[in-house]
């Protein structure tokens, strides 16, 4: 292998010849520039030098292999440069996030102080580093429907039922027809590795150990293979939530590998088709630029004066490349050609569509606006399931429906099933537990739910899943007053 | 008796032989720990040493007769230990929390100053000890339920009549037949010692000097004898609030113990089969730790990475035994079948239940949902009461219909009784009252209560309790705006 | 006439024989003791003392001569006696309250920067005395219904209408045939002297100059007499509030006196039978005392321990000997036999009693809850009208229909208007102004209103009152976010 | 030319003889005290004085030329005279308000932070003269309507579709025949040089580049004639919002000039008939003294004791002369005949007058109330559109519907579309964009709306603008919390 030093490797830093070095090793990503999801901006921002720090966690490891073809990977670099940027490393101070974050690990709370979700969601937030929350934590625009999403479920009170056998309780159920130890799955979300190391390991080992079901997204942090390698058991289910590429043989290759690597289920996504205004994410710049410098005066910046609306955030990046011209009659049919795994569509935010999932024959749904990351305003999950309970019963029958979005307690869980849904989804919740917790957290979270599950159980009078129904929920009329940390 | 020393009780501190000392006297309790309410773990964190100050003020006197049979009675401590114990308390520094509370007691403000339920409740949360305070206010998941029985009294207004003749204006009533001066009792709460030396007797003997009636817990902190004993006439009367034992042979006896003693109705509970979720409560242990510990460093924590949610609170080990399969078919008929008293349910949560209720021919009905301290999103009772008087009418002529749950107000009352309830209970009102300032709070709170009522009666144009009619009430469309304090 | 010294006086302090001083004369009250609208408790207060300082601002001019027979006006204070009454006054330091007035009043605003009702309120609240304060502000329990009246009004919008000729808009009306600028009337409030010297003279003064109508309370801090004398006009109308005297001969005695005073109507106040609970009020004495102590101990009670709750407030003693046995059959044909004069009801408090009033042939009817000071959670008198309006709008044709309560803005009395009112009364709001700024205060509250109710007549698109109609007017199904210091 | 001095000026300070000085020239404009729109008080406040600074930013240049006869534009101010007011002008100290805005202005930050609208009204607020902020933010009463106006789109919720084909999507749209980039005008509004140099060119500039129309107000600090000058092509539309004036020639020769001008719509305002209550506008005089003396004692003030209530602020004087007379049988046949441009009501508060305009065959309608400035308690124009579309569907078939007030998203945008309207107005936002920023803002503040509308689009499933419908838009029955900022 050739190797080659810093002040080679620094005069390729154009569009034309676009060279960056990523864990001592030499690639050139010319041909790869407008192929990269997050468009070219990003990686010619660090043409030319070492891109390892900004690289690493928020790539599979075998994004370079996949899409920097092998002739491209042009060799080491030279022992001398590793020195070099190793010391320079050494040198440069930690930032003050980074302090921040250090000082915050010293004083997390041990897990038997976590008892509830919120406390894991605020032990989290505490502990990340600012670029994961604002990933994590950022909803679209005013965040209002992130918001409601969550304050829907308060406006669906009990109707406990008493005097009814209830003892050996059990909050097992299935999903597609998987064992699930309570009704609840692992939503798939993006960039699990930006709150933790092993990142989504933790989410496949947590739902082993605790006995639910993991969504593997196309955007996670680690590549599908490595996750479905780190399955603790090979008939370990697995869901892929799938962001379909515009090119249909790029999908289709897509989906043919994960058919192959054992997945059980795939989730087509289609409330994402272009990266919304997260406003958290967006900012984080400018906030960690506050942050680092102050007390200091704010240099003055080319861009003062710009009237064009830039999306800074880490989100932006991730979905440049979906297919925006998907429908019912075209896509559903395609996907069915090339898999014979469970379709079931992610983003359905309205009865007719719900409707029009079950006619096309999909084996699922989830009814999720991205949990309020995508468009600002979209119904919240809980009320699409009530209206389409209302109004189209049917379509239970047909299909099995899921929910996510808001959801923070037993008692939300159980209102949505005795409303229909077959299980539900968090995605930011787990997002957070590994974050803070690793695996550990994951299944602490599990059986978190798993207790407040039981005890609505016992208190509404079932004994098992199948015996909620709908009239243990009312929808009341007025406004709970939430807790203020909501 | 023999005498026994510190040392030789040390050593019995296992599962499989396990002694406490008690008030200097020493016990094998190895057999009861299972059969312990609150399970083994709780005796095992004693055993071996002095469990006084954590038994007493949660124990009736006679516990340790009625559990532990004689031959483990095994005799008295030793007079040089007896010294050792009460050296060492002498030296044990008060904690942070007893000094608060003393600075506290100092600044109490003289009865004249309070002039309502909800000055009696701050001015007695100032006073309690951290944990009596804990277990009295704290209530299931986010409070919701909690919250909310309190606030759906806002939500009903009145239509006060005028020109009606109203001087002699009487507030008594009867419940089950028994007089009341007016038409609220003392509803079933348990650990009253927590907050007071006297306890339950407080409520005893005030509530005969108010006129009113006390319900007595299962759980209380003294016996149902010794508080029958307590009673000021003979001719009082005390209701009595049952969990009832899942071993029907026990229930039984307990039951006909409870009849035998004097009392006069017997309202079984059944919203509380296993215990909640009541995270102030959960939470007590380690806001003492932190608040003993403040300005120093946590010791690490053996549970730091546990897995399992363990539920620490008071309240969870009152209720581990109590029958999780009554149905109306059997347990009611078995009730009749061992006792001749009253039979209330206390704890029906919905129209269907109450009507259920009705149908198996209870005496009463306590529309309940403990206090918001079981299931989060019950629907508040007052809500059920209204839709049960939309609904069916009828039961409240098959039955006598009560309600407990955010009472505060003279007001409150009134609303209830238009609706067609017979009376009304409050708890943790009258548990304030009573660690505040013992058996006079208990008179002052009925006194303030019946100033409210019978104002409220002068303006709404009637001069007895019967004259109270639905449409004097109207449930509106808006939600006022709550002072900031509830 | 007799002398009397301090020591003789002094002597006379029980309830077999009672003197006191007011105002340097000498009078035994031993026989009115019992016959005190406030109760004996008060004057015992007081006996064998100078009550000068405690009787004057609440009483009117002429109130001795009326209550106590002349031969028990017994004499005069000796010279030394008055000396040294006048030098224990000048050692008297002034109170922290009296001085923080004082302070108050140099930063007073100049009227110029009242620019509405809300700045005139919290002028007033900053200048006026605690114990005024209290009396003027304090409303029944939680104050629920007091703010609720106001917030009603924000449940109301506008239909504005465009393209109608409105030049020359006229806002002037009449109440009861008589002329008014605005059709907003001064409504009956007692003790006008606690907040100003010249009490209701100012009201007097200032409806004259403003050309706007004044209720005189029966509670007045002057006489009737007084204030009929204060007219500005022989044809000034003024209207009288009359708290009915549970004594026939007493009430007519009254009521003939107030026709031959020339008052052009009676306003019967139905809805204060019995003193109510004002929390502010009755705390005053409290809050003074801490207030006057800062800093200092608080002295032990001998009242620390009582059972009984006492209401200690002002209002307390105004009308214990009000008539509780008025009914529609009796008292209506028994006011007519003894006066000529219209009778209005006021405190009229639900659609059905409205029904009855306008059935009874009443001359006019108040909606109204007594401002909030009476029952908590009557009902907002707009909602009332509103539903009379809905329900029985015959009840407008046969009678004038007013409200007061909650009403801050021109918007309000146009709201009012549109649904059917005749004319509106504010209380507070002209407390606030004569204790601010005399009669000045009220002539500019008046103009206040009217600019806001002409160019709400503008936008409307009508040019005279009559012009006002329900179409104009929409109650929302939302609830507007109030200004926080409403 | 004849030249004057200070002290012949200074004498020429009454009613029956006015003159003032204006960048250095003389004007005798006591005929013309009468006609001016603030009233005569704005000038005599000035007469005998240099008036130049408070003339200049709220007249257009061409004002005086207009107004004052050319035989009274007497001559110039004397060297002597000018270098004595230069020379005055240096010595006066900076103000307060001078020196915060200032120093607001270096920390103005970059345009890049910028990516909402809140983002930049508050960037603006910080940088704004009060007197200036007070205008532009000032609402009527209370600002329940400025505030509910926003709060209403917060009720409507989407139904966004899912699966349908959106690449391509296409913002742009009509009004009026006249194409624009994104479905928003700019709204007439007055006096934008009080927050930018440029005023108004700074919207006709910005309009051009960013592909939007501009609605020039009758009330623009820069004359029409100017506006229609800086235009940047010959085609580029332009509105025209008319005050009527009160007398009809004068009126038409505003809009015959408007006409010549190339001007190509005429909004006539009919929502504007009188000045309004502004209470932060009206106090910023009070507000600027206070805030320019803090520290010292205020001055007593004659004002004091005055009864009438002035309304001093800024917005107060531009209306006087409006016609208040207009109806619609009257006003619009008279308007077609003198004009040829399409007539646009602006102002229409409810539907019944939506329904009248349309059938007077108006060729549009502005849902307006005026952002909240005119009657406190108009219904938010959203509410109105929403019943429009319920109740007369056939209106938008007859006349192009718009809307304006409260709008800050791109969601926004889309849901009033998505009922009808065919185009939304933003007023106070372009304000304030330009203020801190000049047309570089106005051109950014469109690219935030562009991109958020397109976003909304690809999630509402629509490629073009005609396909939103109201099957997409639901109004909930809740009031989702906004954030605190709104």
């Amino acid at each position: 292998m050739p190797t080659y030093n810093l002040t080679q490797i620094a005069q390729h830093n154009t569009v034309t010849s676009c060279w960056v070095i990523i864990r001592n090793k030499v690639y050139d990503v010319t041909d790869f520039l407008f192929d990269h999801p997050g468009g070219p901006q990003v990686i010619m921002g660090l043409a030319g030098r070492d891109a390892t720090a900004a690289y690493v966690p928020i790539h599979p490891f075998d994004a370079l292999d996949k899409h920097i073809a092998p002739e491209k990977h042009l060799g080491d670099l030279d022992q001398a440069s590793i020195l070099e940027l190793r010391q320079a490393k050494k040198v440069q101070a930690k930032t003050r996030d980074e302090l921040r974050v250090e000082e915050a690990l010293k004083n997390r709370p041990p897990l038997s102080r976590i008892i509830n979700v919120q406390d894991m969601e605020e032990t989290a937030k505490k502990l990340l580093p600012y670029k994961a929350l604002a990933y994590y934590a950022s909803a679209a625009d005013d965040s209002i429907t992130h918001i409601e999403n969550a304050r829907a479920f308060s406006r669906f009170f009990f109707h406990p039922r008493v005097m009814r056998s209830v003892s050996g309780c059990d909050t097992s159920s299935t999903i597609l027809g998987y064992k699930t130890s309570i009704p609840v799955y692992i939503s798939g979300s993006a960039l699990a590795r930006l709150g933790h190391p092993l990142g989504e390991v933790n989410f496949t080992r947590g739902a082993y150990k605790a006995g639910i079901i993991q969504m593997v997204s196309t955007n996670a942090s680690l590549s599908y293979g490595q996750i479905a390698a780190a399955r603790c058991s090979s008939d370990q289910p697995l869901f892929f939530q799938l962001y379909k590429h515009k090119n249909d043989t790029t999908a289709a290759k897509r989906i043919q590998e994960i058919e192959a690597l054992g997945y059980n289920a795939i989730f087509l996504t289609v409330d994402t088709l272009v990266p919304s205004n997260r406003e958290m994410d967006t900012r984080a710049p400018h906030y960690l630029e506050d942050f680092e410098n102050q007390g200091t005066k704010r240099k003055s910046d080319s861009k003062d004066d710009q009237e064009e609306v830039d999306i800074l955030g880490t989100a932006g990046g991730l979905i440049i490349n979906n297919d925006n011209d998907m429908t019912w009659e075209r896509t559903i049919p395609w996907m069915r050609s090339v898999t014979r795994l469970p379709i079931i569509i992610k983003g359905v935010q309205c009865v007719a569509d719900a409707v029009l999932a079950a006619e096309a024959g999909c084996d699922g749904i989830v009814l999720s606006n991205h949990g309020g990351r995508q468009l600002d305003y979209s119904l919240p999950p809980l009320e699409v399931l009530y209206k389409l309970h209302e109004e189209h019963p049917e379509v239970f029958k047909k299909t099995e429906v899921y929910i996510d979005g808001g959801i923070r307690r037993g008692t939300d869980v159980l209102k949505a099933l005795c409303l229909g849904a077959k299980a539900v989804g968090l995605g930011r919740a787990f997002l957070y537990a590994q974050s803070a917790y690793g695996e550990t957290g994951v299944v602490h979270l599990v059986r978190i739910l798993q207790r407040e599950i039981r005890f609505g159980m016992h208190s509404l009078g079932v004994r098992s899943i199948d015996q909620l129904s709908p009239e243990m929920v009312e929808r009341v009329d007025w406004q709970p007053a939430l807790p203020a940390k909501l």
